[in-house]
């Protein structure tokens, strides 16, 4: 254990997928010394190794003895299996941290099996890429990028410290503390609705295959997101069900608003909605 | 009248806003020696002149004198008293353009009152900018973008070829001939659903005010056509009711989809729903 955490504190990433292989690359990137990787197919640890992103490859009884920071990037689904799997090798005081998108019960069933003695600091780094696997890793999309913090009861303030200097370092603008009730409802409108109706745009197309020709900037805007990677965003949807279904349907609700001014031909009520959709535009475009 | 349309045609935009300032930059920007513009307001004119995107300004009869090409760079509900207002100083055989985004019974209605002789080929440049007036005009967004002809009875072969050439040499990349039925379906799903989405995700956020700290770039994209020229669209919302109401049902269709899914906790469902968008996406990407 390393109550300050700086960057010789031996850092352990299980799980070299898209984020976690961005997770090394940035860390590394940023001059931390003792950076690990490990995950389940050896040939992601091999490539990792190969790319000099992280330091060295072990057994994962070897990577994680005396590590410092523990970072979960693994799928929501498999974070309980997964932390049971380690817990054994753990030492009293290190830092755990994940980077799931959804936080409420995920965190709790994670802090309820944790080894006396470790912290844990539930984390959502707010960058990603859709696709999968470490061959897409790319520690550029932290940058200026949002980094979400849900304390939790054995998140103490060193170990909060810890991560939020981490997080600088490797590349984020902002760090922001929420309750992880908070941070649920923000990300089901942020950020799967979003995804929720591009999957539902493009999926609604008639299947004769025209369309591509005639699409613009803002058909792909509203696309690009629906090239998603099903597996995990299937964990994220049902894993905040209540705020999702409640967001999908004060969205649709607008939607109904439109749909009726379009079909009464009232034309007043499209400029209001309109308008009131460009100051809000305008208003999100005057902050960072 | 002049059946070989070049670069020393007389060319005549009538109204100076953002589409119609853009015709004008990229015309003169492209060779065009004879580009002259009208506007109601005589400030849009003279910063025309000023910014030497086109070659003198004057009155509405003097500058329709031996026109070869007439753009209507106006809106859509203003179309018909400007053709009544112009009709007067039209020659026989000059050839009239449009910009607007909604062709059926609104290109009937123009072709049913012009005067014997003068030649009507509906167009919509499928590009543009959200704000209003020439200050934004910027023939730039033309560059690489899709241009559509939808001919209808008074459109000769000679007169589709000027349009056409002309949006080759503004920097069109493709011109499509299609019928106003086929475009209007068109651009219901790719161009007004897409603005219906964004401004009803914005217009269904909390009054909070906290949104802005926690976005990333996917709600950034999925919004930026949410401010939106209301007046404009309102029209062109209106105008293809039939077309917007079916595409707005069919996608509501799809999201109930992901709705229930999500309720259910049907993980293998929203699975398949996501499989299907990805794959729609990487099919849109690997086209121009």
């Amino acid at each position: 254990m390393n109550n300050s955490f700086n960057k010789d504190s031996k850092i352990v990433i299980i799980g070299l997928g898209v984020i976690g292989g961005s997770y090394a690359m940035a860390l590394t990137g940023a001059g931390y010394t003792r950076v690990y990787g490990y995950d389940t197919d050896p040939n992601s640890m091999i490539k990792a190794a190969e790319d000099g992103i992280i330091a060295g490859i072990g057994t994962i009884d070897e990577l994680l003895a005396g590590a410092d920071m523990v970072a979960l990037c693994v799928y929501p689904d498999t974070a309980i299996e997964c932390i049971r799997e380690i817990s054994p090798f753990l030492s009293a005081g290190v830092i755990i941290t994940d980077v799931a998108g959804i936080k409420r019960g995920y965190i709790d069933a994670i802090a309820a099996i944790l080894p006396l003695g470790v912290r844990f600091v539930p984390a959502h780094p707010m960058a990603g890429r859709e696709k999968k696997g470490i061959e897409y890793a790319d520690s550029n999309v932290f940058k200026g990028a949002n980094f979400i913090i849900t304390p939790v009861g054995v998140s103490d303030e060193a170990a909060v410290e810890a991560v939020s200097k981490m997080a600088v370092d490797m590349g984020f603008a902002r760090i922001r503390i929420l309750s992880p009730q908070k941070h649920d409802e923000i990300v089901a409108y942020t950020s799967q609705l979003p995804h929720a109706l591009a999957v539902s745009l493009i999926n609604s197309d008639e299947e004769d295959g025209e369309t591509g020709d005639f699409i613009g900037d803002s058909y792909r805007d509203l696309t690009r997101i629906a090239d998603i990677n099903s597996q995990l965003w299937g964990q994220l949807f049902i894993g905040n069900k209540d705020n999702l279904i409640k967001v999908i349907d004060d969205f649709e609700h607008q939607l109904k608003l439109i749909r009726q001014a379009v079909e009464e031909g009232d034309n007043a009520s499209l400029e209001q909605l309109f308008n009131k959709s460009s100051a809000r535009r305008c208003a999100l475009n005057s902050r960072k």
